[in-house]
């Protein structure tokens, strides 16, 4: 055999090699004389807002007291909420069947696709298999979606308090992060003026997240309507995060069934409702009626898919029968668990001077806010919650991990027994530092 | 509650909001005014060689003859490899236990990050758990490898015949990739002199692939102590793809046994050895013993691995019983069945006249030279492989997909008897088009 024929498809400027001899370019380069192996830009821009604070607390609980986390955001943590036994034998079974080990397309198996698109199709938004793409876990599928439709020097809008993880992403890819806000008094609708004012030509995606953590609200079908019309207004794609979709406890329609032409992106997968998110199994929806995505998104994600590849094997492969299977009884059952424990939580936090819970509903979690000029003692959240930690050995997330101040977040997957000594405790925690009105006190000064 | 309070953390210069009012910027920024989503520059640059090669060839076998796919590196897909029993079982009891539902850290679970660091672990090369992070199979592992150590404009070495995914990756990232030569005529060593031609000082990661794909070549050691030398003559750490690790017919070290100064990030996990490959399971083996690397690395790495957390808590929550109770019967089978294939596909093509097969050591991988003078039919291997394809019903892909002209590669993982039968077909399809050396056809013309 010729040995040039090694060589014909080097390319990339590699035209000094003869494979027989030891010609190479006698020009040296600038090489390095001793080690130094830096992190790359992105590994530093790859910022997590919760770690950075909770990393930042002390956070010793009071050794007379057991710990109650009420801070993780997995309902798996407590063991009071197993996945159901359907989902347990449709992977059992697909394990068994040794037809899902070998690799599947980059998207999903086909069977997969089409079972979750058969489960999430409605005549108000149709869509097929080839509309569906499987994704290892949520934070893939939203990976995927901000990396399709956004450059460096773009910026996303994202909800305010919002899940860290777009701004984690966002950052890293050199995107710009705008931040508009939710309102609390409004069971935190967003604020439509300050989203709208916050567009311009690089706003490249807006993030919508119904339901919503940390807040646990459900927008209703108008105020999506309302945000719909916001981004039709300015030709924004919405990147609909609708991880706890269906996790309500009210009428919540997704933002594709109301869309005339905004093109959606919705990210979502097992893990919230069915119980298991570390199974990594999640999936984005793509919403186009209007075909303004057209070809080059769908072509782009697939191709962003290749990447890494998605999701297990095997759990793709039992995901037909984990959708088909799961009983409504398991869903309800959850819900009305959920619903209970923020009932309680919210009725007991209510009548604590100086908090203020919104009620919930939907997905896992309740938002408190904390009246700051009832707690002198405390700078802020942060604060307020490392103290109730030292204490109490109840640790709450306090809402400066996602950019918002002087509330905290509660999630309510705990058992009703933990939930309701774990308020007795947050109360005890405020009666003892409870002051009056400080402007109060300065009045009878004056 | 004081409703400034909302606005205290919101930062990035969103000061302008009254939650009460509408007091927004009256200055109209410029917006889009009519629809236009386009994919970003990163989806666009994310190209797959073998897709590129693939999707562009005429595939229509011949209806006469069943088709046979000697192209897919899939060793699950002829159903003759299963997984061991031993493995599904330890998938099963993972599962029952309802324990690995919820979230694992981002870089595993520490009791599955040991398991693997107990395997893997040598005198030569000692590691413990906080040395091995868990990803998404070894793909997510090498784009965590080679995101943490290179930016953009960096560049990276690559074999040449080698995995087209380093160069996937490395160009969605701007970042440059510089093919190093492989010489078939030694076993598919590294052309040393080549290699180290090409690092400057923007050279950040030097990939070796041992055992290789798509050539099937195992290094010695003397051959990776020469590559180290390279590496630590220029500083330059070494990312090593030892997904076929132990999948070898001889001595076949690890390149970190054999380091004593160059930092290596060592990329493996299941897929190949046992067999699981849609699994999704891969580690990164930090191998720094000289502190080179030192905090920064790993931290860049964990902060990498937060992006989107890595592999199926199932999966982990398996990998000590599948790691410590795979039989040696089941390790030993494969190999011995991948080594008899491989003899059996290079003595068959040996003899075939314009072949020139080059007899693989590991892997499941044979890479076999084309003649082309002696093809003059044939432009060059994309259009040999396609006409196998037409005439014949056997796909073997070309070498093109790797970069490298006028070689074919043979995936050794078929069934004996369908292996034999494929290279039956080869040789029907070899003597029907060779044409002595047109060259030597000149001399009689002079």
């Amino acid at each position: 055999m010729d040995s040039k024929s090694y060589l014909a498809l080097h390319g990339n400027g590699i035209h000094h090699v003869n494979i027989n001899g030891t010609l190479y370019p006698t020009k040296m380069k600038s090489r390095r004389q001793r080690w130094e192996v830096k992190p790359s830009e992105m590994a530093n821009n790859t910022l997590n807002p919760i770690r950075a604070i909770v990393d930042g607390m002390k956070l010793t609980p009071n050794p007379d007291k057991p710990m109650i986390a009420l801070s993780i955001g997995d309902p798996t943590v407590f063991g009071n909420l197993p996945a159901d036994d359907a989902v347990l034998q449709a992977m059992k079974d697909a394990i068994d069947s040794q037809k899902y080990n070998g690799y599947a397309p980059s998207v999903g198996y086909l069977k997969s696709r089409q079972a979750v698109a058969n489960f999430y199709s409605c005549p108000e938004a149709p869509i097929e298999a080839e509309d569906v793409i499987l994704t290892s876990g949520c934070s893939q599928a939203i990976d995927l979606a901000i990396s399709v439709l956004c450059n460096p020097g773009d910026n996303i809008l994202v909800p305010c308090p919002g899940f860290s993880l777009y701004k984690t992403l966002a950052v890293s890819m050199g995107i710009e992060v705008k931040l508009y806000n939710l309102l609390p008094e409004k069971s935190w609708e967003v604020d439509l003026q300050h989203m709208e004012s916050l567009i311009d030509e690089r706003t490249s995606c807006l993030i919508v997240t119904n339901p919503s953590n940390p807040c646990g609200s459900v927008f209703s079908k108008e105020h999506l309507q309302e945000i719909l019309k916001v981004a039709s207004r300015h030709c924004v794609p919405i990147l609909a995060d609708e991880i706890y979709s269906d996790m309500v406890s009210c009428s919540s329609p997704s933002v594709a069934s109301l869309s005339s032409d905004v093109p959606i992106l919705s990210c979502g997968g097992l893990a919230k409702r069915w119980l298991v998110p570390g199974w990594r199994m999640g999936w984005i929806l793509i919403h186009d009626r209007n075909d303004i995505f057209g070809s080059q998104i769908r072509q782009g994600l697939v191709k962003l898919s290749q990447r890494i590849l998605g999701a297990c094997s095997i759990v793709q492969g039992a995901l037909e029968s984990i959708l088909n299977n799961t009983p409504q009884s398991f869903y309800s059952e959850t819900i009305s668990f959920l619903k209970s424990n923020s009932e309680i939580c919210f009725s007991e936090l209510s009548t604590v001077p100086g908090l203020n819970p919104v009620m919930p509903s939907g997905a896992m979690y309740i938002m408190v806010g904390i009246d700051t000029d009832h707690f002198p003692d405390f700078k802020n959240d942060v604060d307020f919650t490392e103290r109730l930690v030292t204490e109490q050995s109840v640790f709450c997330l306090p809402a400066s991990a996602f950019e918002y101040a002087n509330f905290f977040r509660i999630v309510v997957t705990v058992p009703e027994e933990m939930m309701l000594e774990a308020c007795a405790r947050i109360r005890e925690f405020c009666q003892r530092y409870y002051r009056p009105r400080s402007c109060d006190s300065n009045d009878l000064d004056q």
